[in-house]
């Protein structure tokens, strides 16, 4: 395809874009394709000779559109706020267009440094230390993974360099909670550190957070047992219920035993761009490294996470090399983000915030951030405020877990009296929410039991939207039957 | 900004970007500005307030095109083709736009199932084995970490479920040659194996290829001294030299050892498109998995790297996580990607695959890779019939390595008598081509000497830009003097 061929359907693409993003509060939330309709629509081989465009763009309407799930619609409660603010689209489509090569500094300086200079940006307005230095990686998982991959580098002095981790005698341990994102238990295991050896700490009864005096209990244990505490993970703002570990009780004892602190705060960084917020990270300046996604609540188009470290040398030495054919004259005095993250080659990403910061402007998000919060403070109260219902946990950003209790079900203290008819109960309404296609909310288990997440933070999401979802969910209670809902596996 | 907004700024970009690329021609390939310039234009604060959409072109215009090495310009020889094609620009641009979520099948079933499709019509296209199962990732760098994460997995019977590779007592060895990229390296570190036990086999003098014969005598001592034969990295086009690794001699070598064979071909897996090139895989049934680049020769705009294996449950157990919030009804009739790479979160890469081949066809891909092929033959047969030049390595892809060698500096069958005045003067004159801005080359090393690399196979490289490369490569030999460019590190 030619520059001009291009332009014409560059143009038609983007009406489509800007008709589909309008139209999207009118399209049901939840996907209502079932397991291999989009396959079965699809050719099984590829097409010998060009097609035109517009059957192209049919197929984009007639099929995938109605196979995805709408994380865009104002009424998406869904896993967690998954924004692709339209700025931040066109600095995507700037990066594909320029089709920079990023390998080296040499390969596309303005790759570098623009992405140095954005971190940077971000840095100052989540008031992280002065001296951390950031890059793009594409999730959490990865940046996660990243972390302990230098955490396990630190603790054996660069086993990497020798024998590898398997020529270690005493074994490494993690440190984190159940609460933890499953991408943490991912990432222990293919850093090699073993299931056995991640040990997880007790939270607090209520908040769900990690308890200091259990992590400095079972610190000694291991200590007295001959493990090496390697890492600990801090989760700032836990995927089931935003709780927020004790940062700044967690460091004096990781700084006792030598650990590495990543910090993961995937969803809840974007809050640090509000100051009356910056109590999640208390304590952060005695971390190692800690990561959070633009591309959840704050809205740059996935994939854009951003990882920060403290010692920028150690991250490099850990995942650098140096083949002749990388190498310039100019090396020594620039930044190879090569060696700051897994993948060699890497997209202009930095092009998507720049774009997304400068045509939005930080006073517009922090406005937008604010409004979602109020907006779980108020669903908060109206659920603990109606007989049956329950908010389960502490509303300290933009989720809120709740459940109906049907008589008996539960005692008044919150004790599950009956969880069989409980579980059916909450997947039975919330299933018939979300098939219903009118709102998305997420079913999840805490304590052994179901209960309802419902993640505010969608770009269009206004008040009027959650007292809507309010509405549904009181109805779906009405009408669901006990017992009539698809069973999903309760092990985890 | 909303979708009119979003309407007038993205026919403006797509205007931008069609010039952009027409223009192209007339841009200097390499980059011409120096560390730090393109950051020491930006402000060092983010805007408090939104900016006008023509600002921020200009800025793309006037910081960040200059500060781009144009590899997407007709002489465009460097490190690789790193094509990205216009077809594929506006799928990236219909995935942003979607801003679909793909983290489970349900969160956005169409972004798994196109994914399903495409990755199934390049498996039949390559004529990979019909049983293999492909997905999409970033790199190929993490595609054979993914792949060496399942090779230590396998020969440690999932130690990552119990205590770890640091449980394991007999060391696991990887092989593969020193003409095997630097991820390979960076993989064997990071999944913990330690350099020591990453064994490099001998290659051919002459084809830069491992050689079956020194593997096995490897393997045999390995075995004997107790060590434990994990995997072989085949190397099916290197980027020193595209040598090609011999997969069907290997292939029964790593079956008596029980050891996992990945195929590297990032770069000339795009020549599998090509029934007369697929002797380059030879052997490959007996393969565990393979990964190349649609984003470098092929075209599909970075990030997009397909990895296919034989066996998928496998790799699904090794990677996989299941919390109770990304369950759901569908599971087990459905196939959930998250499980199949490192991060959680993925975009819907498979729309650019498919915009791809279904805007250019395949027909036309192919016709320009053999176009490139015939581009490299014409030019090694150029150099090689010039006094004073030579082609270092067989030309069995798209990439010529060659030299220009004063009298004296080298004996007449190829030995190096002096290699400070040769290194000083390959360095001179490949960096005075790529400093006039005219083309691009890479130099690199080869058995200790620098060399140059051309790599052709640029979207719009046609002969005539390789016929004014070479008139260019001729002249900088007669204008260079010795001893005047910027020296670099020869280590490795």
């Amino acid at each position: 395809m030619g520059p001009e061929e291009f332009r014409a359907a560059g143009h038609e693409l983007i009406d489509w874009i800007a008709d589909y993003r309008a139209r999207i509060p009118e399209l049901p939330v939840q996907a209502q394709v079932g397991p291999g309709e989009v396959a079965g629509k699809l050719p099984c081989r590829a097409p010998e000779h060009g097609e035109p465009f517009g059957q192209v763009l049919a197929d984009l309407e007639d099929i995938v559109v109605p196979g995805v799930t709408q994380v865009q619609h104002p009424r998406y409660f869904g896993w967690f706020p998954s924004n692709a603010s339209l700025a931040s689209v066109l600095g995507d489509l700037a990066s594909s267009g320029l089709g920079a090569l990023g390998i080296t500094w040499q390969s596309a300086p303005a790759l570098t440094e623009v992405e140095e200079v954005v971190v940077e940006w971000l840095r100052e307005l989540t008031a992280l230390p002065e001296s951390w230095k950031g890059v793009i990686q594409d999730t959490a998982s990865s940046a996660c993974l990243v972390a302990l991959l230098a955490a396990r580098e630190r603790a054996t002095d660069y086993s990497e360099a020798r024998g590898g981790l398997q020529a270690e005698s005493a074994p490494l341990t993690v440190y984190t909670t159940r609460q933890a994102h499953s991408s943490v238990l991912k990432a222990v295991a293919l850093a090699g550190y073993g299931q056995d050896n991640l040990r997880f700490v007790d939270v607090d009864p209520v908040t769900y957070a990690m308890r200091a005096d259990a992590l400095a209990a079972l610190l000694e244990a291991d200590a007295a047992a001959g493990r090496r505490p390697a890492a600990v993970v801090v989760n700032v703002g836990t995927t089931g219920t935003t709780a927020v570990d004790p940062l700044a009780q967690i460091v004096p004892l990781a700084r006792e035993h030598g650990m590495w602190v990543h910090v993961d705060a995937a969803m809840a960084g974007s809050a640090l761009l509000l100051p009356e917020m910056r109590w999640l990270v208390d304590g952060v300046e005695g971390a190692d490294s800690l990561a959070w996604n633009p591309h959840k609540w704050l809205g740059t188009v996935l994939d854009c996470s951003l990882l920060y470290v403290a010692d920028p040398g150690h991250l490099i030495r850990v995942m650098s090399t140096n083949p002749s054919y990388l190498r310039s004259a100019v090396d020594g005095e620039v930044t190879q983000f090569k060696d700051w993250g897994i993948p060699l080659g890497r997209r202009f990403r930095a092009l998507k915030l720049w774009f997304h910061l400068r045509l939005d402007g930080v006073e517009a998000i922090r406005a937008r951030l604010r409004r979602d919060l109020d907006n779980a403070r108020w669903l908060a109260e109206q659920v603990s405020s109606t007989p049956g219902w329950r908010v389960l946990a502490p509303v300290v950003l933009q989720t809120v877990v709740l459940r109906h209790e049907p008589s008996g079900a539960v005692s008044e203290t919150g004790v599950v009296l009956d969880a069989d008819t409980l579980n059916a109960h909450t997947l039975a309404w919330a299933d018939s929410v979300n098939a219903s296609g009118a709102a998305l909310v997420t079913p999840s288990m805490l304590d052994g039991t179901w209960s309802v997440r419902v993640s505010i933070g969608a770009e269009r999401t206004e008040r009027q939207d959650v007292e809507e979802l309010w509405r549904l969910l009181k109805q779906a209670v009405l009408e669901s039957r006990p017992g009539t809902s698809p069973t999903r596996s309760p092990t985890s």
